[in-house]
C-alpha cells in the first residue's frame, strides 16, 4: 500500500472552470499508485473542484451562467460584503459544488468516465493562484 | 490493507432516485475489508449518487419535484441543447449533487445511519445504462 | 498502513453550522497516520457537512440565510411533512450540502488552508444529536 501526497498552486484565469485533468493524472502516474482512489482538494471557501463534461466548453459557460443566477453577486441579502460584490456569493457557491473531489484509480491511470474532465472552479471574479492538495492512496 | 475495485452497470429507469444500497453492500461483502472506507463514483456528467432517506418514497418524490423547479428544463439560459431541453440541466444536477460519495466500511458492511440509503440519481428524462465504479479500501 | 475508525455524538444547537474542527483534529491526532486522508461522515439525512471559511461568522449567518431562501420551510411542493414544515427542507439542503467530506493529513494534522473550517450543518429548526463516523487511513 502507498500513499503519496503532493501540493500544487494554480492560476485561475478568474470566474469559471479551469481544466485540471492533466495536472491531477501526472500525480497519480508519479504517486506509482496501480489502483485505488485519488483526493482532490482545494485549500480555498472560494473555489472548488468539480467533475463536469469536457467536450462541449459550452456546457462550462452555461454552468457559470446557472450560478451566477442562482447565487447573485452583490445579493443585498448578504453582510459579509468585506472583498467585494462577488465575496459572499463566492463562498455559498463553494458550498454548494464542494471543496474536494475523489476519483477511482486504475491501471496506474485515473479511471474518469470518456466524457469526465475534473475543473477547478474560480468562483471570485479576479484571478487568484489557488492550492491544491492531491493524494493518491492506493496499491 | 486491501484496495478492491468494481465496476457495475446499472440500468436506470429515466429521471429519478435509483436505490443501489444493495449492489453497494454487496461489492463491499466481496472485498473482504472489514474496516475503512467505500468510494463510489458515476462515470458520466448527467447522473449522480447521493445519500438519502430511505423510509417514505415521498422524500425521493419531493426532491424530484424541488429539482426540476431549481433547474427547469429547456431554459432559455442555456446554449448547450445538443441532445435536448434535459441536456444541460442534467449536467448542472450532476454538479450540484455530485459524482461520487464516499462511505464509512465497518465490521465489513457499510455502516450508514438507520434511514439513510444510496441512490444512483439519473438526470435524463430517458432510462439510460450507468457506469459505478465502487473502490473499498481498508483492512 | 493503518485505518482508524471513531463514531462521536455531537449535540447541535439547532439549525445552522457547527465548527467540529477541533474534534476532528483529535480523532486524526489519535490516529496516528501522519499522511494520508480523514473521512467525516454524518449517519443522518437532514444534517450534512461542510467546509466553510472560519474567520468571520457573518459568512455562516449569510450561508443560513441563502439556504433558507433556497430552500423555504414549509414550501408547498412538498408532501413530505411527516415532522413539520422544516422536514422535507432539510432532507433537500442535506442532498445539496452533502454528507461528507473528505480532507487531508498531513503531519499527522488535517491539512486544511489558512481560512478553512470543518461544519456540521443541522439542518433542521430544533437541536439534535447527530452521530458523526470519522475514518483515519494512511501511513
Amino acid at each position: 500500500m502507498t500513499v503519496a501526497q503532493e501540493s500544487i498552486s494554480i492560476r485561475t484565469g478568474g470566474r469559471g472552470a479551469h481544466d485540471v485533468t492533466t495536472e491531477i493524472e501526472r500525480v497519480v502516474g508519479a504517486s506509482g499508485v496501480r489502483l485505488g482512489t485519488c483526493h482532490v482538494f482545494v485549500s480555498h471557501t472560494s473555489a472548488s473542484l468539480i467533475v463536469c463534461e469536457n467536450a462541449d466548453p459550452q456546457v462550462r459557460y452555461d454552468l457559470e451562467a446557472y450560478l451566477a443566477r442562482l447565487v447573485p453577486d452583490g445579493d443585498r441579502l448578504f453582510g459579509h460584503t468585506a472583498e467585494g460584490r462577488d465575496d459572499m456569493p463566492a463562498h455559498v457557491r463553494s458550498v454548494l459544488t464542494h471543496t474536494g473531489v475523489v476519483l477511482p484509480v486504475s491501471a496506474g491511470r485515473l479511471r474518469l468516465g470518456t466524457w469526465q474532465g475534473i475543473y477547478l472552479y474560480e468562483h471570485r471574479i479576479a484571478a487568484h493562484t489557488r492550492q491544491v492538495v492531491i493524494t493518491v492512496q492506493g496499491e
